[in-house]
């Protein structure tokens, strides 16, 4: 992706983390992203262009996260991980008080909410979601190699819909991020247990 | 409540589930209940004080819901109550495909959307989130009495989390409304083996 391309959707994430999707005005985002909106509008088209786009970078981004509160395992190259320790860890980096996170997490759900009232966004929306349900259900495999596929599946459709229900409690503020975070972690401990 | 009120909170459900919070006008919310803009403020004050109240009206209302597929529990007079089938009963109470829950959680997930970037909403979002949780963990230690307290509340926080995570993936298109009911059941099963 160019760079140019890459700065406009760190630019509408950074938007839509502050203001919300129907706070997004393009003068505001070529602003932010110190491009003009004819360039926006060549690389994504439309308003729908860049709320699909945004929604991919964001998925891709996630992918990438390190997390704030525990240092990189202590391995010796080609130690085998931890599958068990991947998973929790996996899951609990997009449950962090971190810039980065809290402004992914904060666009993801209200790209989630606006597609309720957007059919528009559907259809990347459902792919990003499956893309990271296929994830955590490899994990959960490792984790679990006695289990089933379809078991697997079920799993990781649960823990990741938690991650969405419990982030959105935290960024609204019912639920402080710690108390978040041992939720989770019980919620992978309850779902490997029954495995 | 007032006849009036009660009609006015109404119609702020039906509008917000139609348009979202931010396509909340209050011109559009008096037709919707064919009342005055005058009388709206004269009841809630402004914005904020009706988007409050309609977030408790929605919580009462769920407390209401009755179950579309599932006739009543063929029970004579004073034969006891399965609390297992209870608990499960209440959470997929949430997830039916029909006009008023579908109305209910569209309006609820919106509001707690908004509240990410509104603060006046979140006391009493949280209000009514606690309020819910503590519900179902009153119904959790019917059906697991052997488990302790702070486990039902920790169990009671994942499942309504939950229900909030699939029912926003649900009503934007990510999930069928069928496969959401499994994942749930599914959910409730691992806890109370857990317990």
């Amino acid at each position: 992706m160019s760079d140019r391309r890459t700065g406009i959707l760190q630019a509408a994430t950074r938007v839509i983390a502050r203001r919300g999707v129907r706070g997004l005005r393009m003068g505001e985002l070529a602003a932010e992203a110190g491009v003009s909106t004819a360039l926006i509008y060549y690389h994504f088209t439309d308003r729908a262009g860049i709320l699909r786009q945004t929604l991919e970078y964001i998925g891709d981004r996630a992918d990438h996260y390190t997390a704030e509160d525990r240092p990189a395992p202590d391995r010796a190259p080609g130690q085998a991980r931890d599958p068990r320790a991947d998973l929790e860890q996996v899951l609990l980096l997009e449950l962090q008080d971190t810039v980065e996170v809290r402004e992914n997490s904060t666009a993801w759900g209200e790209l989630r909410a606006t597609a309720v009232f957007e059919p528009d966004l559907r259809e990347e929306l459902a792919r990003s979601t499956h893309s990271w349900v296929h994830d955590v259900a490899e994990l959960l495999a490792r984790a679990d190699p006695s289990g089933t596929a379809p078991a697997h599946a079920a799993a990781a459709e649960r823990l990741t819909a938690l991650v969405e229900g419990l982030s959105v409690r935290w960024l609204s503020g019912s639920l402080p991020i710690e108390h978040a975070r041992r939720l989770l972690r019980g919620a992978v401990e309850t779902e490997l247990a029954r495995g």
